[in-house]
């Protein structure tokens, strides 16, 4: 069965752009909302495989997306490899004990994680035919970043000092958690994901150097594997603009950009053959419908009607974002590239 | 009274590159933190021009760095406009009635500000003369911003939507700043400030129309007027690697940039005319000698000996940073730049 999304990358001639965005199964959607409290905690809701699979399909039942990501956190590879978290409300998830003071142990993604396949199985049989499952995971130095730092950080200190510190140990667990990332990717494609997204949220924090040697190398390592595959990678860096000229030599075939990066320059910086996906600013959901639609014009017209471009945001939504916004923008994306690509935006 | 600094700006031949280091007056260095105590309130220091020249000259008796930066704070400029701020221990400074609830009344710097001046006059009577001193605001989209967010934030939501639901209040604020800005940083030329640095900290989260109109015009401005004075002024936007080629058209001779981008490929980016300024992680700071010389020792090289460089951090140091390393950090970057510019570092 063709979708939108399959065939914008595939380079098919498509009437429209296809449009999802990133975290769109979350807080700003009431009926999302009703779900996570029934689980009671995020990681129960993550962890059951039919509330999981709800919250997943309901963007594309309430808002009509072109596409569904998995309900999931890019959390559950540390969780498996033995480390334990602990949910504050009002801050994020903290590990108990962080890396390196705890140990990681080796795991069998088939057994551990089977709560996410079971979840794509049967979000694939609860969504139409075609509108695409997507699968995702955290990039190995963002997982890094946050199983030393234990928790959120503006800067993420204590995982560049050991970087820094401890090179060979640090390679070591980033090479273990690249290894585990393609098993997990690949198992999510089994269970029916047709594209997978690397979120790289911390990449844009590291300097050119490391960014080469703990970022840049283990991403080019998931996309080679993949591309051997013929499974579509995209990749998103949050803060991208310094890198997006090295990310499009990682070979992945999809680049999630932000809205510091118009996409007329992010084209040009990697070329015809990259697919394009973004930039709306999440906070612009967040105002009127009016405001929203002149950034999503204003995005639409910046790529063009060539070339291949998925419209998303630069980064996920946020819980404050407006509902009536948010739907304006899945209708107004479908529409107003309809009208782009017959040459009738302006 | 010649200087290495201002040599360097000039374009000058030195023997090696000059080097300061942004908030080098700060909570790292246990002699600042003896006469914060002694003030007992951040506001107290800045206001007293006594003690916030002494911590001003602290980094060039204590560490030898090239140039002293005025000890002040971006928001002395809301607070004569008549904001109210409220410290909470821990937390960054807050106002206690944001914009646009507040209103803004004029004042004149002279009289308003004059404890910047008077501290400028006794840095400059204290510093020894081969020793500039740097006077420094923030741009007029990062006051903007805090004036109307209230407090620092992830990503100035408040802000923005004030942006785009009231462009015209929005372009009104910002182009009173500007001239307050102006007016500020003119007044602390004639106190003694040699080289004025603007902070641009909020730029990098704009998307390309906004930050075209309110923050690269504004700064473009404050750049030009300058320019007619032929007083150099630094602009430094954190997060700027998407904005490089934007930010080197605003006309500023110097350009702070981010650990983001590799110094070879920012000269390629802004050209041989501008002065790079920059960029060691401040966390390196939180490491060993050692490792911080490895990365000081790249940034040099990746500059090479050829066109204008001074030796600074990619961001502010963090209260967390090692004495030793910071000490290390001065007389390593005076020892290898002058090996640099012997054409003897490898």
């Amino acid at each position: 069965m063709s979708s939108l999304l399959l065939d914008t990358i595939n380079g098919k001639q498509c009437s429209r752009r296809p449009v999802w965005f990133m975290r769109q199964a979350g807080r700003y959607l009431p009926d999302y909302k009703a779900v996570r409290a029934k689980a009671g905690n995020f990681m129960t809701l993550c962890q059951s495989p039919e509330m999981a699979s709800e919250v997943t399909c309901q963007p594309v039942e309430i808002l009509g997306v072109d596409a569904a990501i998995i309900f999931s956190d890019i959390l559950v590879i540390p969780v498996a490899a033995g480390m334990e978290l602990n949910f504050v409300e009002g801050e994020g998830p903290q590990f108990k004990t962080p890396l390196p003071q705890c140990g990681l142990k080796d795991y069998n993604s088939k057994n551990s994680l089977s709560y996410v396949y079971e979840a794509i199985k049967a979000s694939v049989r609860r969504l139409p035919t075609n509108i695409p499952l997507i699968g995702f995971c955290g990039s190995p130095w963002t997982l890094f970043a946050y199983m030393v730092q234990g928790s959120g950080s503006k800067d993420f200190s204590k995982a560049k000092s050991l970087l820094w510190s401890d090179p060979t140990f640090s390679q070591n667990t980033i090479d273990f958690l690249t290894n585990k990332i393609i098993e997990h990717l690949e198992l999510q494609v089994e269970a029916g994901a047709k594209v997978v997204q690397v979120f790289d949220t911390w990449g844009g924090l590291l300097d050119t150097q490391d960014y080469r040697q703990f970022c840049f190398k283990p991403m080019k390592k998931i996309s080679t594997y993949f591309a051997l595959k013929q499974i579509p990678v995209v990749l998103f860096t949050k803060g991208s603009g310094s890198y997006l000229s090295e990310l499009s030599k990682t070979g992945a075939p999809i680049l999630g950009v932000d809205w510091t990066v118009s996409l007329d320059k992010a084209r040009k910086i990697v070329g015809e053959d990259t697919v394009l996906q973004g930039n709306l600013d999440p906070i612009a959901l967040c105002s009127s419908k009016e405001l929203m639609q002149n950034k999503l014009k204003k995005l639409l017209l910046d790529h063009g009607p060539k070339g291949r471009h998925i419209v998303n945001l630069g980064h996920g939504v946020t819980p404050q974002a407006n509902l009536e916004t948010v739907k304006s923008f899945v209708y107004s994306a479908q529409e107003m590239s309809e009208r782009l690509m017959a040459g009738e935006l302006k």
